[in-house]
């Protein structure tokens, strides 16, 4: 039985402290019309995509809660959700999340071509620090904006439109995590999405890295963690210049050889399209990383007794 | 205080059953003065360094024990510790270790400048199979002539004629595991030397991945998780036609960003040198990849858990 079907990377362009949330709403429902012209049934959307990156300012929390979506969906952004529903399109994307108990947390889901939501994904490896950097124009709070996820890295069946492949998801800096992409692998996924905001050399900053340099790690994560998983990935930036800060583009759609099929070019709202070919995850799942026959978890103690980096005692010591 | 110095890469071209080991150390002994003349003070030589890649045979016992070490130094290799010594060249060499308990393993060690054996590793991730593959032409029978390492990843200090760096070692396959590398850089591991014996499209049999690809994967696994650990990486093939058979080439010398910085062109003796400043692993050691800001090992348990991958449950099942 073949098991292909057609996704698409959106990635989407700066998104500035002052657009309207109905601005924003209109330039992902665009994409999501230009994916489904082209044939795509299933869309992915950056980390946090309905606003722009707020964990750089830091913000009073009158300021703060009208970032985050207190349920999803909700009306502001069921303009995306009805019309994906009317294309028969799935898609993922990321959103800050504020739960009754009053918890936040840098969220994704994935939502079915039905409009059903399949999964909720919580970002585990929150960057950044919970007290701003004195001097530093741009701030990266999300330790201080989000709790930790705590539901690990789920996997999600999901239906024959999408090839019943087992999707999982995973959100900016968690790419950076070989941990992460490991837990999906150990669940058969199949494809990986990774929503992501990612700055570059702030030329008014100074203390970045260069946005070269960092598109560069941004791929090479991506492709070798889905290579060494054997699964399909697709990578999407929220991009360019957002209230005066420089986003990295780069988003790429990865195959299970750790080859990227297709790749953006610009910094701006820009859709790749790609056939995915499940049963290309099969030779590595197989024969390379067949885990079961090469896995030796009994060696790998310390990934989980420590966290920290210790250096190795010195002899005699 | 600077903590940089330079390092080579001993590319190996093949080494066929037939040849004497006398030959074979000789080839090492010219790639290690050539890394002198250069101002290598570290040499790292392949997997298997001291004979054909015989796992692509089947053997009997009495052909199977000539490629095996029974200790180390031995009168054999002596030449080559005693050429290192006088040149005060440290390096890391892979070999077949026989031990007096008839235990058998894939083996390399760590050599320092005056000639002492600083630390031993023993492959953890065989690939392969024990019993051989029906109307294959070559073999991979690691799982056959070897045991799974049991010492871990241990990672060791060295001398200032190496900066005091912290090095690991990873053996071939192992390099596409992260969980070594991870286990290296939770010590702290500023370099880690990789050699192998990789197999490329192979045109007689017709079953293998293609050479072009084969190298690919190798580097980028190399970079990535180079980059993932914030260490610097040299691997080191032996390459080329060997026994009929054909062995990937490839060899790099990789930065903590993941970045190339030499690496080799040919499929034969060829050797790369690179300035190593381990100062280089604090970015990202301090930063990006501070684990203890970062990692959430609650959250990996499934990588200890779990040897093989299993599909998440359907819902309702």
């Amino acid at each position: 039985m073949p098991r292909t079907f057609r996704a698409a990377a959106a990635q989407m362009g700066p998104t500035q402290m002052g657009d309207a949330r109905s601005h924003t709403l209109q330039r992902m429902i665009q994409l999501l019309e230009n994916a489904a012209r082209d044939g795509a049934v299933f869309v992915v959307f950056p980390e946090l995509a309905f606003t722009t990156f707020f964990p750089r300012w830091l913000l009073d929390n009158s300021e703060l809660d009208r970032h985050y979506e207190r349920e999803m969906p909700n009306p502001e952004v069921q303009p995306l959700f009805d019309r994906a529903k009317e294309l028969k399109i799935g898609f993922y994307v990321g959103y800050a999340e504020l739960t009754s108990d009053g918890e936040r947390y840098n969220s994704s889901i994935l939502v079915g071509p039905d409009g059903t939501i399949i999964g909720k994904y919580r970002k585990v490896h929150l960057p950044g620090s919970v007290e701003p950097r004195q001097g530093s124009r741009f701030q990266q709070l999300e330790k201080r904006y989000f709790e930790y996820g705590s539901l690990g890295f789920p996997a999600f069946h999901t239906s024959p439109e999408f090839g019943n492949a087992i999707i999982g998801m995973l959100i900016c800096n968690d790419r950076r995590w070989p941990e992460a992409w490991r837990v999906l692998g150990l669940q058969e996924t199949e494809l990986v999405c990774v929503g992501y905001n990612s700055a570059g050399y702030d030329p008014n900053g100074g203390s970045g890295e260069d946005a070269a340099l960092r598109t560069f790690h941004s791929k090479l994560v991506v492709q070798a963690n889905a290579y060494m998983n054997a699964t399909w990935a697709i990578a999407v930036a929220k991009a360019g210049t957002e209230d005066g800060a420089c986003l990295i583009g780069g988003s790429c759609i990865v195959d299970p050889n750790g080859l990227i099929v297709s790749e953006a070019h610009t910094l701006g709202d820009e859709f790749l399209v790609a056939d995915i070919d499940l049963h290309l995850c099969r030779q590595g799942k197989d024969k390379m990383f067949n885990f079961e026959a090469h896995r030796r978890p009994d060696q790998y103690r310390m990934i989980l007794e420590r966290t920290k980096a210790i250096a190795p005692k010195m002899e005699g010591v």
